[in-house]
């Protein structure tokens, strides 16, 4: 039988800020509640926590591009914090943890050094599923 | 300890006319099986809600957009309906409920008059994750 | 009172590679970990079923296209599992039954036999709601 864990684990395969935006939202949300946080990186998503990539990335949904340029100047204007602040503050106050996937990893051929130090470790999809199932919310974004 | 509830949580991100249509069809299913519903709104879903939007919403997830034109058409000819008449018809049957983001609202400047009369109420993303984590599904879409 | 079930469940509503790639590592990855596995195909992710289409199906998500080419240069030069392998494993290895949404399948004009073999059955949303909702995990890609 499955235990249960206070626990929000996030799949992030998307790499776009907005996607991403929403991704640290959500994390410092749920790390102000109390959960946990597992963020997994996956695809695209690993692609973001490149070594520096977070500075020079303005990928916004293709979906809604038209609007990226307001949101990025909405966003410098009221000086909201960015993806990044936002997952550097959820670990801060709450336990929140950040793994890439290591099925990505081989693919593109990135190690663990290429990635920000904000990741914490490389893992397994089978490990992670594993825990999240124990928890309350697990998200594809 | 967190208690449980028979409810579906959906975070609706995108706005393009097809996701919106398949969360709309998610919480008329669930609606339909007794389930509470509640629906987050933020970034480009929560802009598919301002006042009278839907009525000149054609977007299309751009990954298959040339399945946009056809879509549209058999949706007619088969008298389907939208994703806002899937909505209302979701209310009146069950349980639902639609907040938008508190602060997506900040960063574009949109106000709860502005948003179409569906949506109930403003909340933020930690007290959504509260509730949501309580449930027995939560998506983001 | 919903009883609790060791199960994900996916909803597939992309149809591009690199998420069905994720879809079906996920279900690899929780088929391995022991748990049943419920997909549901909908919309793009319901076309990207039909009879052939995996094989000639090199549609990557418009937001990271530029990466398409060496994503599927370094799968084939490290000899990855395609999604339709995996999930064909997955099959093998657990518990997974694969679903089309009877109401995409109405929209678009398709039956049953115009779908891959790996589909088992068609269902509505109702009722994959209502099984997932017993579940532990449940995902909209």
């Amino acid at each position: 039988m499955t235990q249960t864990a206070e626990r929000m684990s996030l799949i992030v395969f998307s790499g776009t800020v907005d996607k991403l935006l929403a991704a640290s939202i959500l994390a410092t949300g749920a790390s102000a509640m109390g959960l946990e946080v597992e963020v997994f990186l996956t695809t695209w998503g690993m692609m973001a926590f490149r070594k520096g990539d977070y500075l020079k990335n303005t990928r916004i949904s293709k979906d809604f591009e038209e609007y990226g340029p307001a949101m990025m100047e909405a966003m410098q204007a009221k000086k909201a914090p960015s993806w990044m602040d936002n997952l550097v503050g959820a670990k801060e106050i709450g336990d929140m943890k950040i793994y890439a996937c290591s099925m990505t990893m081989e693919l593109f051929g990135i190690q663990l050094s290429d990635l920000e130090p904000i990741v914490d470790d490389v893992t397994g999809v089978a490990a992670f599923v594993e825990r999240a199932k124990e928890g309350r919310i697990t998200l594809f974004i």
